[in-house]
């Protein structure tokens, strides 16, 4: 099987590419070191602009350290599709790939209520404007923290293509191609407490259509 | 916006639900330590009972680096359903996600065969039974990387559950709820030199009719 970092010509450098995977990500997986370990955790996330935006408990002794400036790799994949190929170490994935890298920081008021708002747009597109803005205890809660987007710090891979055909001759032959993935919503599950009369709102109708 | 890992009630602590989740994604985050920063890359795995098994290519030489030993973690994550709240501040996700962390060993062979064939059926189920084993050189290329799970050496955490409810009465009313995701394989697509008489394989129906 071929691992989904082996063919080198996947990078892409254009920034374009790099906006695109991280905008069709809602979760991502951060990276650091801690007392020499690395230290990985999955995070909900949101692009704004040239930043990533990242949010956890100010409770969280762990996050609070990676926000202090300490060094930190953002990692998103989206697994778009199974590569079958005419034999097994020719098979492989499609997928879309994103690394960033640079320095957290914590993102201060009134900028954080900002980035918190994008966040949950990012979530559930449009829900900031059906309910009302976080309080000033709900922000005092919430550590936001930001991952600039850098020129020389990100890298991007994208696999978007048929199985490669085996070298040998004598490989050649039976099926091969291509079995794509993709994410799909179900029908919404309302809260035990929420009466049947009860409109799903115009977010979570879009939710469901445009997955 | 609840960021996903806030409730910390969501641990789990058996391992069966360790397997569970390791066994139900094809792709994580490796994560390591190269020159004292985080460093990262997504990767293909499978569980192989007491330990998870990547790999990579022999030539790759971050990665080689990470098999000498270098201390790593790998994270799943899996992304189930957008949760809805009646106040960004309580919507969150419904997740599954585990870390394993522990010192990479490269695989020797014949181990290395096995652990390869074991990928390729944890990505193609039944695959390995239908196409050739893979020959010396193709193992030569590949580099069989395993992470030990160890008894304190993962974390998991799962959220399945409705929204919060608010604290405040005040925030009551309107929907709430669970938009669930799930990932669905599309029609498979044939590489362009497959003719339209070939079956497709039964490792592929499978695939299409499991997701």
């Amino acid at each position: 099987m071929k691992q989904i970092r082996r063919e080198h010509h996947l990078a892409r450098t254009d920034r374009a590419a790099l906006d695109s995977v991280l905008d069709a990500a809602a979760v991502g997986t951060l990276a650091t070191v801690v007392d020499g370990l690395p230290w990985v955790v999955p995070m909900l996330y949101a692009r704004d602009g040239d930043r990533v935006v990242l949010h956890g408990s100010t409770g969280a002794g762990a996050l609070r350290h990676v926000a202090a400036g300490a060094p930190a790799a953002f990692c998103v994949t989206l697994l778009d599709g199974i590569v079958v190929a005419e034999t097994l170490f020719e098979s492989t994935a499609n997928y879309r790939s994103a690394v960033v890298r640079g320095n957290l920081t914590v993102i201060d008021q009134p900028d954080a209520a900002h980035a918190l708002d994008l966040m949950s747009d990012a979530l559930i597109p449009g829900r900031s404007s059906e309910v009302r803005s976080s309080t000033k205890k709900e922000l005092a809660a919430t550590l936001a923290i930001a991952l600039p987007i850098e020129p020389e710090g990100w890298t991007v891979k994208v696999r978007d293509a048929p199985p490669p055909r085996p070298e040998a001759q004598a490989d050649h032959g039976g099926w091969a191609g291509v079995v794509p993935l993709r994410t799909v919503a179900g029908d919404p599950v309302p809260a035990p407490w929420v009466t049947p009369e009860t409109d799903t709102p115009e977010s979570v109708r879009r939710l469901i259509k445009g997955t």
